[in-house]
């Protein structure tokens, strides 16, 4: 089968992979329908050393399972399922408390002897845990927003959960990515009346206001905190959604935040520490956030995303084949696309 | 009249200061009955540069009050009353929320013009919002375990809180001076039935048994870290309460922290930065906490202080007039006091 590997930084290459197959009783086997890229694959895309041994990429897709092992009861072959952006067993304590990233039995996508979603098919380990079925045709138009639930719409929305947003936050959501958009999606939906989006890609900012971002700030750094400090009477907001991942969005979120109010970050971090110094003590700031468990909140969006109350699938502003992944990464890393859709 | 100066590290001198007056319709004159030194008073007393003008010092007092002002309600001429650490409106919007700390009106006990609780009397600004009356003699047995709801007892009760301490998580507590004693008898309150005290005094953490610690460990850092994770089936705790303030001490509560639960900090930071990297993203580990919010939380305190429920009073160890204050820092300092009651 076909599928996606990094050997390098800008080197993704689409090659012949052994074909996806049964290992363990606890696995299936699907046939991936769609996949898309991550911003988190634009950090190997950009720094991976070159090495001679690729690297299987991409943590997204749904698809039609095509076998299952014995101990699998659910979903079924045929079955249209979408898989979150890691497996896990869905049985242990960490998957009880909805913490499925810690999963005692999962693991990653990509990682040895695991196929990657930007791929034909995947061997989905763990997969009553791990996948869930989908009420739709594979060639429903509700795909793209339905691939959403893999990753970029539950990352929003952990963001947005564990910074506490509802009827009474006030949100500021840093960076107008696919994340950073979710993110103000999932704060509307939680039901926040004033939400501020800071991004400079008017295009992506739209699309934010269509989400339900109230302002727009296109300002950075010390500029873009004294933007948002006059437009909310120089408090800061209770929740700062921290969707980019770089030190200098984190001090931005410090500089935005409402004593008393919370951080959530999302963004893969590209720094090791943060400033959590005396000033941040007497604000009583607190920093959360971290990889979300995409599963432990789709039965949740699920809904919200068939009725179309939500319309995440609108972070894909461009679609290709899977031959075509280089130009996807390529795209996005340019930032001449807000995030691509493969068709597999 | 008399109060507590500190001129640099190691010189903290009694002295006639102006007596303490009505300045402001909403002040109130308190009579000191007890005071004390904190954790916090010996960072100065190891470090402040030398100056010819002394600071005043003290933050925690009861007593008996003298004279009000002509907007203030309550309390009354004659009341005995408590003061938190900070002094605040309590009608302003953060006030409302419980955040005293940031009070648009509020301040710190001896700031420039504002007498500290380490003397004979104090100006209380705000005094409406800030001081609570307190249903005691002011001869009371009950005043030293009352003068906790000051500062440690409610700041041992914020670290709980803001980590979410409640009757299904387990606990860490970080350090056995009085703050960490007090974090102890909080999460105890609060329902916690495992609690591991981290700290190697014994006199400290067999009080610290008393109050409900389950596991002493006396080891510090990697050991330590090791050890909490032997005792928790290589988990660690959903709770981490760091009641030092130091940077190792912050590693220590990353290393014992369950995945997805809180460090809480209410030490003060002696530290600008901490580790928050791609590890802890991955673990989804929440760092909150800060400035106790002292009067938020006396109303909830008070009652079970005067029916003996819990007996934060014992963490005053040795009890000494105000003109020897200074033996009473050297004495924490050194270590051979827990902390140090002035009778005034």
């Amino acid at each position: 089968m076909r599928a996606t590997l990094i050997y390098g930084a800008g080197d993704v290459r689409v090659e012949d992979v052994p074909d996806a197959r049964l290992r363990e009783p606890t696995d299936a086997v699907v046939r991936v329908v769609r996949s898309c890229v991550c911003g988190s694959d634009l950090w190997p895309f950009a720094s991976r050393p070159a090495s001679e041994r690729g690297d299987r990429m991409g943590h997204e897709f749904l698809g039609v399972v095509e076998e299952v092992g014995a101990a699998v009861t659910a979903p079924a072959v045929g079955d249209v399922v979408v898989a979150p952006f890691v497996w896990a067993d869905g049985t242990c304590d960490f998957c009880a408390e909805g913490l499925h990233t810690s999963c005692r039995h999962g693991g990653n996508w990509g990682a040895p002897d695991v196929d990657g979603g930007q791929g034909e098919a995947v061997r989905v380990p763990q997969a009553q845990g791990t996948l869930v079925r989908l009420p739709v045709a594979a060639d429903s138009p509700l795909l793209p927003a339905l691939l959403t639930l893999s990753d970029v719409l539950p990352t929003g929305h952990h963001c947005a959960v564990t910074a506490g947003v509802g009827p009474r936050t006030t949100v500021t959501v840093i960076g107008d990515g696919a994340v950073g958009l979710c993110a103000v999606l999932a704060a509307r939906r939680l039901g926040a009346a004033r939400i501020l989006l800071m991004g400079r890609h008017t295009d992506r900012t739209d699309l934010g206001g269509e989400f339900g971002a109230t302002d727009v700030v296109a300002e950075r750094g010390e500029e873009g905190v004294e933007r948002v400090r006059e437009l909310t009477g120089g408090d800061g907001t209770h929740a700062v959604l921290e969707c980019v991942g770089t030190r200098p969005a984190v001090e931005t979120a410090f500089g935005v935040v409402r004593d008393g109010g919370a951080v959530s970050r999302v963004g893969v971090p590209q720094y090791a520490e943060v400033p959590m110094d005396f000033g941040v003590f007497l604000r009583n700031i607190t920093l959360t956030g971290g990889v979300a468990p995409a599963r432990a909140y789709i039965d949740e969006l699920l809904p919200d995303v068939l009725d179309g109350v939500i319309e995440p699938g609108k972070v894909f502003d461009r679609t290709i084949s899977l031959d075509r992944v280089a130009d996807g990464y390529r795209a996005m890393a340019d930032r001449t696309a807000l995030k691509v859709l493969l068709r597999v």
